[in-house]
């Protein structure tokens, strides 16, 4: 698992066709913002897939040379073939990190990685938002202090239909009265899993430094630790059975 | 929440019908043993389901009025329609419980949960295996002492492929030198699943007093504490929001 | 584990007696305002002690006869002797439940079963408090509904330094722009555990009836499931044993 | 946190003084036999210190300078002082790694960061051991394989006190029929925690290739994140209160 982390940044890349005021914000894609900021930190290479990519950009060939996915989805989730989502799937429980991103809460992969609904309450009323590091010691929180705050976002309340993470990172205040479970981590199979709320397709989330620290933070504790096939083997007996059971 | 706990008891039931060595350890299908047993106890009410009837007998009626299923299933688990799974799953979100046992950590419903492989290793090879109680403490565990003991079983061993459970209380040892962790409780919406390893085609497991007082225990565990749909509404704010945003 | 729940509710009984204002608030002492309260539940028998009273109130034989404790205190909680904070630790792991209010957090016992400094931030300014059910089909939440507001309270925010919660059911939004983890559930050795943030002594907040209900519900929650004493046997093999290693 | 890693390796060292058959195997005691063995792996500086040192060796500028602190000890628990429990517990919650090893699990320190009484069954009867790789993806167990096997150990069995791991990662299988969850991580404050079972003071576990490098990986996986000192402040609102409470 030594040298570079490839990351393949995965967007729906719709609203940004679509939406004059969102493409004001992501003239390239959402994609095109986050890939830039990681490729260039130390030791990460990046790609980037779309939805409408053949494959959706996913083919095993970019999964097997990917070590963590990013995923920003929102309109679209349904469009997402379930072949390909079964070969996310496969390849996350093999070792490879994910990272979802706001609306991916309701894509269909992490909606299977976590065996739930992933229902959230939602407003879009351009609130302030200020995220508290409740894990001052995890990697995926190194610098960013004690919290930091984005001045204009849609807001996200519990009750966020999740299994408890293994760890919860970060915890969100909003303007308008709610908490949110903001980043959380799982390990499911070999692979890493990481739910940040930030991000949206109007509001310039994935230009704010402190969130990109974040992303960054995380792709390198999604990185693979081991990848491993699964398998489901009859095996010998390690010591003598004497035991026989009613049937010979 | 209070009065009888409705229980549904589903099995497969191919092997009792196909297989003579089967058939002669459950004529009437393992659902009859399980069910029979269950029926007895105080505040539990019992029916059983099969894959054979139609929608494997699990109709929206059907599991309006379970409050715990239990299921048991292995050579058919594909057979199992995409549909009636669903169902099932969105009745567990909700808050019915689910107990499943033996092979039927590769069924469809409890990957479906898990969003994990739930492989494992295994062996037929009759023998004996010590199931350690490490929550002495645990409702589940209630009256079945330090241990228990099943002079002939078939093995399954670690690593069993699942999310870190909630709370772990039964470890097994197994005469040819593995171990298993045999009994796992989680969480998922606002549902209980518990997964108990005992059982067998046939091995006449489900007639052993421990193993039926575990599944009886279980049931009560699992019994639903809140019945509640699933939504994602969007909401009104709590404060008076100044903040506006970038499009107003 | 039958019949009724019974409750010892611990004060320390400092503020009251000392401070006018508090008085105002609390004439009797906080205590017998929760125990007022308790004592109208049905299932549920009280009794109080305090800091003053001979091994503060805590003898082995009012232990022996307590199924669930609860406790406040604050500016004593040095004066508390640690051969009475053993007895409590040895007695909840062997199965009695404990209940920590507010100020609580820093107290010798809370501090002993969590192994951490449970420190966290804090301001006395009277701020709004709102309180978010994240786990609605957690019996300590049962009837709460989605969230409650305390219009006055002192603000405790995070980090929370506490081992991650075994279940989280309550955070807590603050009119300051701070959250917290208000209702924090563990089990340690037979006992269960749970931290409820609420309480102070010049904010009316113990007459507040959704949090006498939180209280309420888990002194349901916590009531002893066994009650068993400690041991470290040496114990004989259940197998026959081959290897001898090197020491005859 | 980069440059080596610095290990303090502790030991009660008192049975290898005392006894023929413990000083044949550990003629300098257990710690030089593992120091040696750490001091040889890249990035990992190694010290040691024992129970007859002044302050245990553990003086404030020994564990100022410890980056993970390796614990074993058996018949003197009580001869360690508190004072010096008191100075490494603060430690690991500044983020400190600590390994506990074998006998360990009844050292004051392990219990004062548990909360728990860690008690478990025993027996000395030199029998095989068989510890299963659980999570063949965490840092601790890399390279070891499916399981490894003790030729003849002491036996420690469940129930095991602890509270629930935040990752197990280790489960045993002994010849004489008991189980035991042998390698367990855990989060404290700021520190990380590993227990280890294998060790002994006659059976030469020590020198086994895979204990030590679990040890190794150990050393690594406890390495801090981060060190931060401990506090409990008073704060300024972040958002305007409005709210007053009842006293002005």
């Amino acid at each position: 698992m030594s040298g570079s982390v490839r990351v393949t940044v995965w967007n729906e890349f719709r609203h940004e066709k679509k939406d004059k005021e969102v493409k004001k914000v992501y003239p390239d894609g959402m994609h095109a913002v986050i890939a830039g900021h990681l490729s260039e930190q130390e030791g990460i290479t990046v790609r980037t897939a779309t939805l409408d990519e053949p494959e959706h950009g996913l083919t095993d060939e970019v999964l097997a040379n990917t070590d963590v996915l990013t995923w920003w989805g929102h309109v679209a989730h349904d469009e997402v073939k379930d072949e390909i989502v079964d070969r996310i799937h496969r390849r996350v429980l093999e070792g490879m990190g994910l990272i979802c991103l706001h609306s991916a809460h309701f894509s269909k992969i992490f909606k299977k990685l976590m065996g739930t609904n992933c229902s959230l309450r939602w407003r879009e009323a351009g609130e302030k938002e200020r995220i508290w590091n409740i894990e001052p010691g995890h990697p995926i929180t190194k610098g960013i202090g004690d919290y930091f705050e984005l001045p204009n976002v849609e807001m996200y309340g519990e009750r966020f239909d999740i299994p408890t993470p293994d760890k919860l990172v970060l915890i969100s205040w909003f303007e308008g009265g709610e908490v949110f479970r903001s980043g959380c981590c799982w390990e499911r199979g070999h692979g890493r899993i990481f739910y940040f709320r930030p991000g949206h397709e109007t509001f310039p989330i994935f230009y704010d430094a402190t969130v990109l620290k974040v992303i960054t933070n995380a792709v390198r504790w999604t990185a693979p630790r081991i990848i491993k096939a699964h398998d489901c083997p009859s095996v010998k007996p390690l010591e003598e059975i004497k035991s026989k059971g009613l049937y010979p």
